[in-house]
This record gives C-alpha cells, sequence and structure tokens, in this order.
C-alpha cells in the first residue's frame, strides 16, 4: 500500500461510515495531510450538510495550506446547497488534490478537477478508485441513468434449489442469513416481487431488525389477483405498488386503492414489461431496488438484462428433485457459451451459509460507474 | 498450537506428501523428540517397507530412549509384512507416545495401545484426531466396511445446472478446475457414471495429468445400451467394468467380453441397483470411488446414502432455464427439512470457480473414520 492508498484508504472507512445516512448524496470522505502529518480528516454527514472537503479544512485550519487533501470523489463544482468545494480548496491554499474518482454527476464530471488545474493546483486521479465506485454503485448509477440500481437476491441449496419439489421452503438459509437480507432491505429503496410469491407465502417483505426503514413493496400482478386479505394490502407497514398490464381487473383496482394501495397500469396487454417497470420506479425517484422472487421474475429481469448486482445466500444443503424450483428459471440460455458470467465475485460465510456477491458481466461498468 | 500439536502437525504433514505412494496401506508419519529437541522424522513410504515408527526410530537411534514419538496412527500390534511396531517402541526404550487417532483396522483398534501401556509406557490418544483420520477417510472406510469410499462430483453453475436445457454443456468450468479433476481421478480407483452419460459425451473418463494412473471406468447400463464404438469400450486405455441387469442384451454382453469389458449382470430384474453395485466394488477392492453423473445417478447415490464425500466445482455463471438438467435430479427430498446437510464444508478457488468439498451429514463419522 502506498502511502497515497494509505491516506485515500482511510478517506473511504470514514465515507463508508455513513452509508445510509447520505441519501440521496453520495458517500464522501476527505484526509488532510501537510508534511507527512494528518491534519484534518471529513466526511459527508447528511444532504444539505457541508461535503467532506469542507469539514476536513475546518479541522486542518490554517495547516491546510500547502498540504495534500484526499478526497474520494471529485470536489463539486457548482454551486448547490452548499457553495463549490473545488474553489474552497482553491482559496485555502491547498496545494495538491488526490481523487479516488471522478464524480459521474453529469454537472460536475471534470469540473471540478478543471477548477483545481486553472489555479496551478496539482491533480492526480484514480487511487482506490475501484473502492470508491462500489461505495457509490446506487448513486453513480441512478445520477447518470435515471433508474434504480438493482439487486437480484436469492437464496437456495447448494443444488440451486429454492424450494423442494412440494413447494416447501421454510427454511433454507440460517437465521444469520435472514437476518443479512433485512439489512439488505434497509438499505434498498424498494423491493420486487411476482404475484405468485405474494399467493404462495403471503410475505410481508419488511425490515425487521432494530430501527430498520423497510423498503416500497412492489407486486408485478398483470390481473390484479393479489388477495385484498394478504399482508401487503393490509399490513400498512410500508407503501405498497402494484404493477399491472391493460388486462387488470378494474373492480379489485378500486378496492385495492381504497386500501391505500398504488395501482401503476403499464402499457402490456397482458403482461407486465420488466423495462417498464424499471423506467417508472425511477421516476418516482426510486433509486435502488431488490428483486426476491421468485425464479421466473428473477430470469425476465435477467434476461432483460435489468440485474446490476446478485446477491445469492446458498444454504450447504442438498435437496434433488428434478422439479424442485430454481432460483433461475424461465427458459435461460441455449448454449453453455452464452452463460452470464458474474465478475468481482466475492463469497463470504453468513453463519453456516455462503453468501456470493458478485456483477453480471453485461453491466458495462464504464458506462454505469464512472 | 500446543507443542503436542506442532509435533503431530508435522507427522501429518510428512504423512500426507506420501499421498498414492502407500496404497493399500494408510497414510502415517512419524515424529520422535527427546528434551525439546527433533531427532527422528518418519513416514510409512510403500506397502512392504517399513512404518513410519521404525524409521524415526533408525534415525534416532540411541536418542530414542527417553523419548516422546508423536505417530499419526496407532502404533501396529500384528505381525503383518513388517513386526510389530508397538513391540519396537517398547524396545527402544521410549518414554511416551502420543498417537493421533487410534488404528480402525479390528486387527489393532486398541491392541496397540495395550502392549505398550502394559509396557509402562505412557500414550495420549487424539492430539489432532480429525485431520489425521481425514488424511486416511479412503483407508478407514475400506478397512472396516470393506466398501469403496465414495465421492460424488459434479460441475454446476452457480445456479445448479449442469447443462443449458438444449443439453449443451461445454464448458461449464475453467480448465483449473478440470485440471484438479483429473488429480481426483488420478487419487480414486474407479469412476462411475451412468449410461446416458456415455450416450450424451462419448467420455474418456483418463486421467489426463502427467503419470497419471486412470481409474477403472465403470458403467451403470440396466440394458447394455453401450455403443460398442464408444471410447470406454474401444480405448483400451484403463479397465471398463459395466454393471447390467436381468434383462441385458446377451448378444451385446458377448460383444462386449469380446472386447475385453468386465460385464457384471446383477440381481435387479429390470434397473441395477446401487447398493449391490457398491458390494461388488467391494468385494473386487476397489477402495475409492468417484460418481460423475448425470443428475440421475448422483440422485441414486444419494438418496441411497452410499455417497461419502461431496466436491462441488461451481462456475461463477448463470443459464437458467426451468428444463436446464441440475446435478441434482431424481425426486428430491419432500420437505426443506429433510435436506441433506453438508458438513466440514471447505470453499476454496480454482482459478475462477469456486471448489465446496463437504460431507453428507447421515455419514456416521464414529462408524467409518475411527
Amino acid at each position: 500500500m502506498t502511502n497515497h492508498e494509505f491516506y485515500m484508504d482511510l478517506a473511504i472507512q470514514n465515507a463508508r461510515a455513513m452509508k445510509g445516512q447520505t441519501d440521496p448524496n453520495p458517500l464522501v470522505g476527505a484526509v488532510i495531510v501537510n508534511n507527512n502529518r494528518i491534519v484534518g480528516i471529513g466526511t459527508h454527514l447528511k444532504a444539505g450538510e457541508p461535503h467532506a472537503e469542507i469539514h476536513a479544512l475546518r479541522m486542518a485550519g490554517n495547516e491546510a495550506e500547502g498540504s495534500t487533501i484526499y478526497v474520494t470523489l471529485e470536489p463539486c463544482s457548482h454551486h448547490g446547497r452548499t457553495g463549490p468545494c473545488a474553489e474552497a480548496l482553491v482559496e485555502a491554499g491547498v496545494q495538491r488534490v488526490v481523487i479516488a474518482t471522478l464524480d459521474p454527476n453529469p454537472i460536475v464530471a471534470g469540473n471540478g478537477v478543471k477548477i483545481l488545474e486553472s489555479a496551478g493546483i496539482e491533480v492526480i486521479v484514480g487511487i482506490c478508485e475501484q473502492e470508491s465506485k462500489k461505495m457509490n454503485e446506487v448513486f453513480n448509477k441512478f445520477i447518470v441513468q435515471k433508474k434504480p440500481f438493482i439487486t437480484l437476491k436469492a437464496a437456495s441449496t447448494l443444488d440451486g434449489k429454492i424450494a423442494t419439489h412440494t413447494m416447501d421452503s421454510k427454511w433454507i438459509t440460517s437465521e444469520e442469513a435472514r437476518y443479512d437480507v433485512h439489512k439488505l432491505r434497509n438499505e434498498n429503496m424498494a423491493i420486487l416481487v411476482g404475484v405468485n410469491t405474494v399467493l404462495e407465502d403471503n410475505p410481508e417483505l419488511t425490515t425487521r431488525i432494530p430501527n430498520g426503514r423497510s423498503p416500497i413493496r412492489i407486486v408485478m400482478d398483470s390481473t390484479l389477483r393479489i388477495p385484498l386479505e394478504s399482508k401487503l394490502v393490509t399490513d400498512k407497514q410500508a407503501p405498497t405498488w402494484i404493477f399491472t398490464s391493460q388486462a387488470y381487473n378494474k373492480d379489485k383496482k378500486k378496492k385495492l386503492e381504497d386500501q391505500g394501495i398504488l395501482v401503476f397500469v403499464t402499457k402490456g396487454t397482458e403482461s407486465v414489461d420488466t423495462s417498464e417497470v424499471v423506467e417508472i420506479l425511477g421516476e418516482n425517484l426510486v433509486s435502488s431496488l431488490i428483486i426476491e422472487g421468485g425464479g421466473n421474475i428473477h430470469a425476465s429481469f435477467l434476461e432483460a438484462r435489468l440485474i446490476d448486482k446478485i446477491i445469492l445466500y446458498m444454504a450447504p444443503k442438498l435437496v434433488g428433485g428434478q422439479n424442485a424450483p430454481s432460483f433461475l428459471s424461465g427458459n435461460g440460455v441455449m448454449k453453455m457459451a452464452d452463460a452470464i458470467n458474474i465478475s468481482n465475485m466475492t463469497i463470504e460465510m453468513i453463519g453456516p451459509d455462503i453468501k456470493f456477491t458478485g456483477y453480471p458481466d453485461y453491466v458495462n461498468e464504464e458506462k454505469i460507474n464512472q
């Protein structure tokens, strides 16, 4: 680890610690070093409050002059709710700015660097770039594409099954893994299932951790088969939005709306198009979405190449069964060579279970993350 | 790590290094310590040659007197091709014997310890016991049960598929993983597939590594549908044994035997019983067997609880498909609670792929491994 990486890593640690409290802003951290001593650290705490650089400059005081600042994201160039940080760095007499990644936000995107360089400040870009991008993967996609960052989450046995051939599925994974899922729900703005999952499991889809925030619960239901007595309709624990097709039951729609449910009628004559759902969610400022099944829903989102990230909890057990459902159904690809590769995969143990996290290789990282 | 574990670990390292060259004897290592100095190390090199203790005693010479010997397996008590090691230790004046695990061989099984203790030698049993048992898992089962130690080996995608819905399967895993499979074949005496695998893939089932030893190739084929031109029949690279039922084609049997193929006619009227196959293999001194599929063969062996160990290579890719075959087919269990748990699971990366190694929890370790 070089000195650059050491300081940038500290900035990233501080940024990451604010996860969940900066929305809709990205996580950003900063470290100021003068004469080999750390003289200031900063992090963005909350939208509307000072950016990371400003906190760090305040801590550094006079020692900001002639210093090097490490910042996980390009300093801003626009007058938003706070002044442009690039100008503040110039005024403080910073000598060098080391940046992990440029701001994907089209209204910054290189303009921060321009301000710094035209003031004669040395700028280095790209230290710990991947870590910084990954930390703000949701923000990075949404700010550019105005569509939610979508995570497919599944829990299966070692042989890929989400239930036995009798459709029994309780429980596949351990309590620890299920707790981890609740943390995931807490971090996402919305969660989506197919109506079959509602009919089979009558799930709550809430976040059951202390002080947890439940996601908006989204159901794809082309004819509005969702039971009026299902928990998603009656429990009022979080908003429920239903996406239906032109073939929807009008009487049912009214009854659902009477319960406070939002019903989106999409363009499809008989089915709901996944891309249209994603677009509408983006228009409604849903920046992050988990897809929680079942196998056909997973397949339709994956085949439409809408999944950005995959999280799979795998229990060390085998159920077998030609007719036991897998977490990925549909038709699947024709040739093994056409399989969707998962890149940047990490593996960790959650209790007795294995958690895989990875990214489908069709995700054009350049396009989405920079 | 205590001193005991340190020395025993060294003995285990030396034992393990002989993997593949001691058959049909187990792997055994020994370390002699006198006055906190290692004065002798030994390992069993080859059946018919001295046991580990004897090599270590020779190296120690006079310093064996008053020493502690660490040995991974109980010293033998019987006059086999070499004299009983327990007596040699008594004669050498060893003061203490630390043993990882008792010998499961019924003709030793505690008798070695008795000889030592009646000579006044202190005996400690159970240091690094699990590591030692695992190292000789094949031997430990075969010596007691006279049946092969059976490893189910499969290669699948992350969603558990062994082919796409069009039955395309080349390649699922990386070259590195496939090389690892060849090492596995090299270590096993036999490999078994169903006739459908022969009909679909026409495999060689040989070991393609330098100086590799190919396993006996075993096919379950209830009516002798195996093509006479298949590689297993024609290539003469290793023996091929076919297990058939009473419904076998007599004319085909003769033609196969003319090619040097061994045909076992089992008792089943229309199908071949997996337990009978295992019993016959044991009678023919096959001590280790890999099952390499397909999904129905895997399921039938697993459902009959004949699998001792599972090795699964999983490629980080997804193919999907309700009709794409999984590595475990058949009916499967009824309830998720009846799933077969995999215990003592280890995970390692082989190139880009994940290798899972584990043991079905129905394996009664007490019965098989001690």
